[in-house]
C-alpha cells in the first residue's frame, strides 16, 4: 500500500496530530511523520515533496498554523493529493491558519479539513487510498458502522442521563 | 476509470462550477452533474451518495452556498472522499459557505478547496484518482509543467508591459 | 399537548442545552431529548424527523457545534418548525455553528437562537406551541412578569452594592 | 386564523421583504405590514407588540439591518413568537444585523433567519400556525414536495446545459 | 451639575462597569446607577429615558452584552446624549455587542467607546458635562497631565525593568 | 455658541460627511471643517485639537478610513468631546476603520457611531452642545418628534404599496 | 544602488501593483518586476530569492491574493527584508490574503502593508535603502513634506466645496 | 551601527515585546526601550520620533493593543522605517491591532509583523540594517542556517516521540 507522509510545521504541533496519526495506525495504513517547515527548512520540505510520489508515499498529510504556507507549499512541488489540518494557535482563534490553507489559487488545490481535525485528516487520506484497496474500503465502511451504531448507543445512555436533570 | 459526481445546491450554481465540469472534460475523466440539495431533495442526495460506490462513482464534489450543507451531507452516507465546494452568495462574502463545509466534525472528512475553487476541486478529484490511474497521474505532471511554463511566460510579458507604465 | 424534541448532535453537548430541558420540564411541556448526528446517524436523524409529526411532536429543537447540519437536515424531512441551537466549540468562538444555522436557503427555514441559547430554545417553542394552547401562554405570560420582577429587584440590590466602590 | 404582523423598520426594506409578503398571500394566511422603528417610533412598536396578541396576532415578523433592534424590541413585549430577518445595508455584509437580532440574552428569544431571508420567515410564520391548523399544515406539505419536484426537474434540464459546456 | 445616569442590562456586568462608577466618584460627578434590561423591563427603561432629562440627568451610559439593544433603546426616548458600552460575553469576543451598540441608524446616535470601556465612558461622560462646567474642564485637563506624567514614570521605571531582560 | 469641528482625513471623504455638514447647518450650528491627516499633517491636526477650546470649539468630529487613527490623534490633544466617524473604503467594508477607531485605550475615549454614519454624528454634537442650550435641546426634541411622524407617515404610505404586491 | 525586486503572483495583480512601480521609478530607484508564483513557478521562485542579495537586490516586495504563501515563500530562502503587499481578490475582501501573509511564524518576518498598499511598499523599500543613501533619505524627506502640502492645499480647497453644500 | 528604537504603548506590553530586546541583543544591535503612548503622551513620541534620525536611530519598533495608533502616529513624524507589532488584548483576539496598525493610508507606510510577533519585529530590523552591515548580514544567514538545522533535529526526535503514540 502508498504511505502517508504527515507533516507538520513544528513539533508543538504533535498533541494536535496525534490523533491523525493514531488513525493511520488503527486503519494499518503505513505512515511517516516528519517536522518540516515551509519558512524553517523549505530546501528539505521542497524536496520531500518533490520525490513523494517516487518515494511510496500516496497522500501527504500537512499541519500548520497562522500563515500557514506548509500545504500550499508541499502541493507546489508534487500532483499527490495533499491535506491540510489548519492549527489553531494563540491569536486569531484558527481563522488565519483556515484561510491560509484553503483559500489557493487554481491549479494548485489542498483538500483543507476543520481547524485542528487531525482525525479526519487520517480519514480523508484512507478514502483516497481506499479507491483501489478493497480491504480498506470495507475497514472504513465497517467503522462508518460502528460509528453509527456508537451513538446509538450513546442516544440509550441519554436516557439515563436527562432523568437526573 | 471511476466516473466523478458533481453535484450542485442550486441550478443557479452553474456557471460557478463550469471550470470544474470543463477541467474533468479536459481530462477526459468520466462524470455526471446533478442539481440536488441537502435541504430540498434530500431523499434523492441521500439516495445518490449511498449508491455511488456501488454505481461506478470514485469521488464526489460537492457546491453549496450560504448554510452549505451538502457536501457534509453526502459524506454521511458514503465513504467515498467528498470534496466541498463553498459557494459565495449575496451576503457574508462565502465566510458562511466555507465554515458550513470545512468545519466537519470528526469522523465524517470533506475535503474544502477555496470558496468558489472549482477547477481545484476538479483537479483535486483527478489527483484521488490518478493515485491508480498511471496516464491520468502522467497527465496532471505535465498539466503542471504547462502551467509552470504558462507563468513563466507571463513573466516574460511582463518585461514589456511595464515599460509601458 | 404536542411533544418538543431536543435532538443534540452530541452528547457532549449535554451541558449547554441543560438549560432547554430544564425550562422544557418547569414549563410542563412534554419533551423527548436524543443524541442523533448529521452525520454519523443521518438514517436515524432523517427517519426521526420524518415521522415526528405522526408521533405527537409539534417542535423540534436541534443542536450542534462546528458545520452545524443537524438543524437543517432536520428541517430538510418535516414541515414541524425547527429550531437550531448552535453550539460553540474549541474554535472559532461559535461563528462556524451560527452561519451553518442560520444561513438556510428559501423554502427550508430554521428558527435560529444565539449561539449556546439553549434556555431561549425552550422558550420558543413554547411560544409556538401555546399560540394554540392557553394555558401554556397565561404561565408565559406570567413567567415574563416574574422576570421583569426579578430584574427589578435587582436593581434595588444593586444600591447597597454600589455603596462598596 | 390567526394573523401574522410583517414590521420592517425603513421603507425601503420593502423590496428585501416582498418574498415574504408574497409567499404569505400564496399561502392564504391573513397578514399587516406596517413600517415601525425601534428607534425611531418606540411607543408605536411597544403599542403594537403589547396589543399584537389581542388583537388577533399569532406571529410577528421583523425586519431590520444594522444595530437591528428591532425584532428583539417587539420580543421584549409579547410572548407571541417573534421571527427577524437581519438585513444587509450598505457595510458589513449583514454581519451585524446578523449579530443584533439572533445573540438574544436569556428570557426573550428571537427566532432568526437568514440575511435577508424574507421568504423563509413566512414559512417559519406559517409551520407555526400550522401547528394548529390542519388546512395549512397540508398545504405546507404540499409545496415541499413541489419544491422537491422542482428540484428535479432542474436536475433533469441541467443534463442538456451541460452538455453544451 | 447634572447627573450622569448608569444603566447595566444584568447586574452581572457590575465588575465590568466598576471602573466607570470609580471615575465618576473620583470626578465628583453626581450619578444613579441602575439594572434595566430593553428586554426584560422594558417599561422601566422607557420610562427611565423619557423622563431622565427632566430628573435632572444630562448623560446615559448603558452597557450590555451580546446583542446589545439598551443603549439603542434608551437612546430612542431621549435627546440626552447617550453613551454605549458594548460588553464581552462568553462567545465571539465582544464583536455581537460592538456591531450592536455602534452600528445604529440616522436619527439616533449612540456614542460607543470600547468593548468593556467602561472607564472612557466616565470620561467621555464628564467631557460632555465639562462643556458648561469649567471646574470639571480643569479637572479633566489636569487628569490628563497626571495621566501623561505616569507615562513617562514608567518609561523611567521601564529602563530598569530592560535590564534584567 | 460654541463651534463644531468637522475634520476629514481626506477630501475625498466629503461626499460620506456631507449629511453630517447639512445637519450642522440645518440645527444651526456653527462650524468649520478641514482636511487633516493624523499621518500626512500631523503637526497641523496636533495644533488644531490642542487650540481647539481656546478657539470656541466645543465638540471635534473626526471622519477617517482604513486605520483610522484620526479622531484618536485628536482626542490625544484635547478633552473635549471627540467623535469618530469610521469611513468604508475600498476593502474589508469598513471593519477596519471602525475597530481603529473605536478600541480607544482607557483614559482617551472616543465617541464612535456607525460606519459612515456622518449624520448621528452631526446629532451627537448637537445633543452635546443642547446640555447648555435650552433652544438647541427643543429644536433636537421637535426634530425628534418630527422623524416619528415621518415614519408614521411611510407606515400609511406601505398599506398602498403593498396591495400592488 | 540595491535594486529593487517586485514580484508578483499572477500577471492580473499588475493594475493594483502600478502604483508601486511608478513609485519606485520617481524615487529613481532600480527595480525589477516578475511574475512568479509560490505554488506554479516554486522553483523559479527560490531560485531568484536564494540569489537576490547576490544579483544586487537589497529589498523583495511580493503582492499576492487569497492564501497569499508568495511572501512568505521567498522570505524563507533569503535573510533581505521581504515586504507583502495582500492583494484583496472576488471573496472575503482582502482578509485572507492579509492573514496568510502578516501572521509568520518566528524566525521568517514578512513586512506587510495594507491591503492592495502598493505604493507603501514602494516607500517602505526606499526607506530601507535610504538607511545608507543620504540622497534618497533627503528625497524622502522632500515628499513628506510636499505631502504635507498637499493635504493643506486640499483643506484650503476644501472652503470653497463645502459653501456649495 | 545605528540604533533600534523599541516603543511600546504600555508597560503591560513588556512580556509579549521581551523576544524582541532579547533578540536584539543576541544580535548585537544597540537599542533603547521606552513606555510612550500615541494617546497619552503624544507629545514626548512625536518629538521622538522627529528626533530620531538625528538621535542615531536607523529603525523604529512600535508594539500597541486595541486601536493601536502607535507605529502610525510615530511613522507619521520620520522617514526612517517604523515596524509594528499589533499586540493581543483581552478581547477581538488581536483582529483590532492587527488592522488598526496594517492598514496605513497612501504615503504612510507601517511595516507590520504577526499579531504579537516580537521577535519577528527584531530580525526584521536587523535585516533592514543589514543591508549596510556585511557582518550583521552574514549573523542573520548563520542564524537562518541554525533555525534549519534545529528543525531538522526537531524532525529526528520526533522518530522517537511517535514511537510512543
Amino acid at each position: 500500500m502508498k504511505k502517508v507522509a504527515v507533516i507538520m510545521g513544528s513539533d508543538s504541533d504533535l498533541p494536535v496530530l496525534a490523533p491523525c496519526l493514531k488513525r493511520l495506525k488503527s486503519l494499518d495504513i503505513p505512515f511517516e511523520a516528519h517536522v518540516m517547515s515551509a519558512h524553517r527548512t523549505p530546501g528539505a520540505a521542497t524536496e520531500f515533496s518533490r520525490d513523494a510520489k517516487h518515494n511510496g508515499f500516496g497522500v501527504i498529510i500537512a499541519a500548520a498554523g497562522k500563515a500557514a504556507h506548509l500545504a500550499g507549499v508541499l502541493a507546489a512541488h508534487t500532483t499527490l493529493p495533499v491535506i491540510g489540518i489548519p492549527v489553531k494557535s494563540s491569536t486569531l482563534d484558527g481563522l488565519d491558519a483556515l484561510l491560509a490553507t484553503v483559500q489557493m489559487p487554481s491549479g494548485i488545490p489542498v483538500a483543507t479539513v476543520a481547524i485542528d481535525g487531525a482525525e479526519n485528516a487520517a480519514l480523508l487520506a484512507a478514502q483516497m487510498l481506499a479507491l483501489s484497496d478493497k480491504d480498506l474500503a470495507d475497514k472504513l465502511d465497517e467503522e462508518k458502522r460502528n460509528m453509527t451504531e456508537a451513538v446509538l448507543a450513546k442516544d440509550r445512555a441519554l436516557q439515563e442521563k436527562i432523568k437526573e436533570l
